[in-house]
């Protein structure tokens, strides 16, 4: 194999009661990357299309991400990516996660699968680190495993895979606005409420054991978060009525994704999850406020490989 | 049906990830008690052994959580409670718990059970408000649920029942002092920093996906405490090494039950839960500190009724 196309799905942080461990992987949104062997080795970004990335390789996020996977791993050759980005970055659904998962699954790929997908997510968290200022694993989890996961132990990098009921959709509202991660994460206080830490708690296990029980009105009942979002939703223009409307169409619940400004909401069905956008984008239409519009069910399985050369 | 005799078990609660949240049921110790219809219609305490407990139906445990449920629904009768108390007050493995759980549950059997286990929690938790200054159903949710038991919301009071691997053992001893739950609860931080918090909260959501999937090593490293063990440890003799001793014979965790001064471990299979107590038990010998040790499968059914008259 000397090439290999990958879809690098977007994906949702946080869910509102799992800041920095819980995440979901889209299907209706990602990137395509194509990593190629080259005779030099190390790694190169080749063409760039969708939106303006960097092209030195110390400062894009895919191939930092590639370039320490590299440091572990001997290769003869080295690697291409070209990327058509279709996250938007600063957009909350994980843009440089889709990269750096993207260019470590790839590189891995062409060299024969040394590492799991589990193990492909420490590599790329140097990738995230340079975008956030943080190596999170919360985007990259999902979107290398698929599915919902919880990221146990961010130090010692403990990533579990969990089940969701089939009938979740997810609706994702993105007002154009770019918010840094960087930024959306200064405004956090580093001490929390006790008492608000343990319903934080409570609705995370609680969110957890609906995924797996198929527990539909229990899993409308953990989605809150009263630790993280008071903060960032003044970044959020019209965050509590955009979120109310979700609500009010029958979502299951909606909150931030990752670290906004998209909005996300949760709902049984494709009717309901389709109904619930339009009430979004409403919101925003009424202060001609652009935004895009993802509906989406659950990618259980996470990156796909499109073609293999 | 004039009476009821019944099994109110003990219970360990917070099981170091789930501070106020998280629970579960002991099968080898627990209260004997018995309710019985009398004429005159209110609660009283009747015979009590093992332990002095107030006689003042407003002052015992039992009696107002029985009280509590008679506010909600009129009987013409009323209830004597007799008690046997083998659990010792401010042991930390759910004392009053047992008591308030135990008496709303045979009084509601005497009535013709109008309501659920799940429905008698928030009586039984005015007993509870009465023992710790607090009204917490991390204890009452496995006594009456049985097994493990996540409190989603103590304010609207959402308690949901978890599956346990088969082969999980529970060993527990209490050093023979006693620490009133106000006491330890005192001497907590009214807030937590941020990164701790989302540790804790991580470890919680691997903890229940590991009683879902019955991955004993995830449990394990599941097991982790850096929020509240640390300012409990010190009122407890000899913490830290009875802990390490604890892991060091096997087992897959092991921290503060309740708010103390008990420690549980949990360990797979009852041989190694063994090995466990009596490591544990070597170091409170060391210094003659009287202990009891309790060894003990997940109770998975809670209460148990032992003679209906």
């Amino acid at each position: 194999m000397n090439q290999i196309e990958l879809f690098s799905p977007a994906s949702v942080a946080n869910v509102s009661c799992g800041f920095d461990v819980l995440g979901f992987c889209l299907g209706s949104i990602g990137d395509i990357m194509r990593v190629s062997k080259t005779k030099t080795t190390g790694v190169t970004i080749g063409k760039v299309t969708g939106q303006n990335l960097p092209m030195d390789p110390l400062k894009n996020v895919a191939s930092v991400a590639g370039l320490a996977l590299l440091k572990e791993i001997h290769s003869e050759f080295g690697f291409q990516i070209d990327i058509n980005k279709n996250i938007n970055p600063g957009s909350g659904i994980g843009s440089s996660a889709a990269s750096a998962a993207g260019a470590v699954f790839g590189i891995n790929e062409l060299l024969g699968s040394p590492y799991t997908r589990n193990e492909l997510i420490r590599f790329a968290m140097e990738g995230e680190a340079l975008a956030s200022g943080a190596a999170h694993a919360d985007n990259l989890a999902p979107v290398l495993l698929g599915g919902f996961t919880l990221v146990r132990s961010n130090h010692s990098l403990d990533a579990i895979k969990l089940p969701n009921p089939s009938e979740l959709i997810a609706t994702i509202i993105h007002p154009k606005i770019e918010l840094k991660t960087l930024h959306s994460r200064a405004i956090l206080k580093t001490t929390i409420p006790l008492n608000k830490a343990t319903e934080q708690w409570g609705n995370l296990g609680a969110f957890i054991s609906a995924l797996y029980t198929n527990d539909y009105e229990l899993l409308s009942r953990s989605i809150e978060d009263k630790v993280i979002e008071p903060y960032r939703a003044v970044l959020i223009p019209k965050f509590e009525e955009t979120r109310q409307s979700a609500l009010d169409s029958g979502a299951l619940g909606s909150g931030i994704s990752g670290s906004g400004p998209s909005i996300y909401a949760l709902s049984k069905g494709r009717e309901t999850a389709e109904k619930v956008g339009a009430a979004m984008g409403a919101v925003y239409k009424k202060i001609n406020l652009e935004y895009q519009l993802h509906i989406s069910e659950i990618n259980t399985e996470g990156i796909k490989v499109l073609r293999r050369e």
